[in-house]
């Protein structure tokens, strides 16, 4: 089993998690939550998103929360930019970083964004240059739907590859492929990754996960054998799935890191605190959230022992 | 990825699950659940346990439920057997099968069994003896806290390998290692099983995991590539974890399923059917529990898109 030594994980939870779930969180909690996580030692923190109110009220708020932010060094405040737009208000709102994506399948962009992939990899050109103007990072793009789409179904390998080739030929370093609906088995996970290493073998690759179906540890582990140092994940496994009505979010950052630190993969985030900004989404929100280490915890030495355990 | 092409699901859900949970559940609903999931295509359904009732009360009932059930051609209905004495109740109640087990560490047998590894083996050889005399199986040894325990910590795989050495000498087929405490990672489980594979190659290997940390379909995934083909899972993830109270049980055996499915993994076992059974599962305690497909469900083709999925 051939595993990276080091791997960055991007905090995804107060935009993707917070973005999915039904509620609006005002924006103080969401500055509590970020400056929290900003502690933990993780350097991306995917703070907002730009897309507009009306689409996604739950980040209506996006200028407040990076205005209340406090940035601390080595760590980069990013955000979901859709399209030029998002971009100025993310250039006013001081974000570092601006995550670009692009749909595998044509009938999931032009449900997302009314575009085909070719008409929305046009509008990505004079995107990334006014980011690069003003000096706003665009280091990931993401794939979407990368593995089944709920419209076509299973994705083909050589689809994915099309698009990933696409955001690398904008200079993108690292090209991510996100299971949006959480239906990837590990199987189909390593598969498109070993292609786009084999294709791409100059890109870095990452995996934006969802856990909706339980296979989600799992994906992350097949990608982690297939090449892949970038992860995506939710503190507390923030979020939902808007096909899935009760179903999990993105993978749980605890508990990835908790996969990641067992293997001996460095993260430089501390669990522990990590922990701590779980209990305090989960206090926001008012309910238990998905994350198994953030109940369950690191194994205690215990002496009380129960009645017959296999 | 090399995974085999076919598993054995052997669902632990009536014994481990419902024994781990804090309230009795009368037999009647024990016989129900029992007698819906051997109608999944299930081949081993691990029914009852004949451990003294008074350190398992929830499996008290173990003769009335093994008298309710509809045995059906096909399906073994099996027991945790923990001695002699609960053999003999075994038999009279008509056991196909009996579980054993063996902990990896003598503080965790003395604990459990009050006896180190070497007095615990050298009850199971007139056990064994007495098993086959009735036709009763004795086909798969667990070798219990096999990764990390509470009282030792991380278990070295030699430990490991020692134990399974000693079940195998038994004549028994399969061996099991578990995870009893869920909190295993992948590459702990990868080499363990690869080390038993090596040193054992006429050996089955199976895989006894809990979710208690997330990891529990990523440990299967890498026990799959370490050539397991033998997995324990609760439906519904239906248990719990006696040193984290309010953690996850076993692997849910919809979501195993699922995983194993989209893999092309045979298990003979119809997820919707399963679907219907953590459903049922759900009903009888009366809340919801862990598993995600049994929330989720399958992909369906969906035509609204919400906003901005990524």
């Amino acid at each position: 089993m051939v595993l990276p030594s080091a791997v960055l994980v991007r905090e995804v939870g107060p935009r993707d998690g917070l973005q999915s779930l039904p509620e609006y969180i005002p924006a103080p909690q969401k500055v509590a939550l970020i400056n929290a996580l900003a502690e933990t030692g993780l350097r991306y923190i995917e703070a907002v998103s730009f897309v507009h109110p009306k689409r996604v009220p739950q980040m209506r708020d996006a200028e407040e929360v990076m205005a209340g932010v406090q940035k601390r060094p080595g760590v980069r405040y990013g955000a979901f930019v859709p399209n030029l737009t998002g971009l100025e208000r993310a250039i006013k709102a001081g974000v570092d970083e601006a995550g670009v994506g692009l749909g595998a399948s044509d009938t999931f962009n032009v449900k997302n964004v009314n575009r085909t992939a070719a008409e929305r990899f046009a509008e990505l050109q004079p995107f990334i240059a006014r980011a690069r103007e003003v000096g706003v990072a665009v280091d990931v793009g993401t794939v979407a739907m990368a593995f089944v789409c709920p419209f076509e179904g299973a994705i083909p390998p050589a689809r994915v590859l099309e698009q990933a080739r696409r955001l690398a030929s904008l200079g993108i370093g690292t090209i991510s492929l996100a299971d949006t609906v959480g239906a990837a088995t590990p199987r189909q996970v390593y598969e498109a990754f070993t292609l786009l290493r084999r294709e791409l073998p100059d890109v870095r690759l990452g995996a934006h996960l969802h856990d909706t179906r339980g296979t989600g540890l799992a994906n992350a582990l097949a990608a982690l054998e297939a090449g892949v140092t970038v992860f995506d994940s939710s503190i507390g496994g923030l979020g939902g799935c808007p096909f899935a009505p009760g179903a999990s979010g993105n993978i749980s950052t605890e508990d990835l890191v908790y996969m990641l630190e067992g293997m001996g993969i460095e993260t430089g985030v501390d669990l522990d605190r990590l922990r701590g900004c779980g209990r305090l989404a989960s206090e926001i929100l008012g309910r238990e959230l998905p994350s198994h280490v953030l109940k369950a915890g690191r194994l205690q030495q215990v002496q009380a022992m129960p009645a017959a355990a296999l």
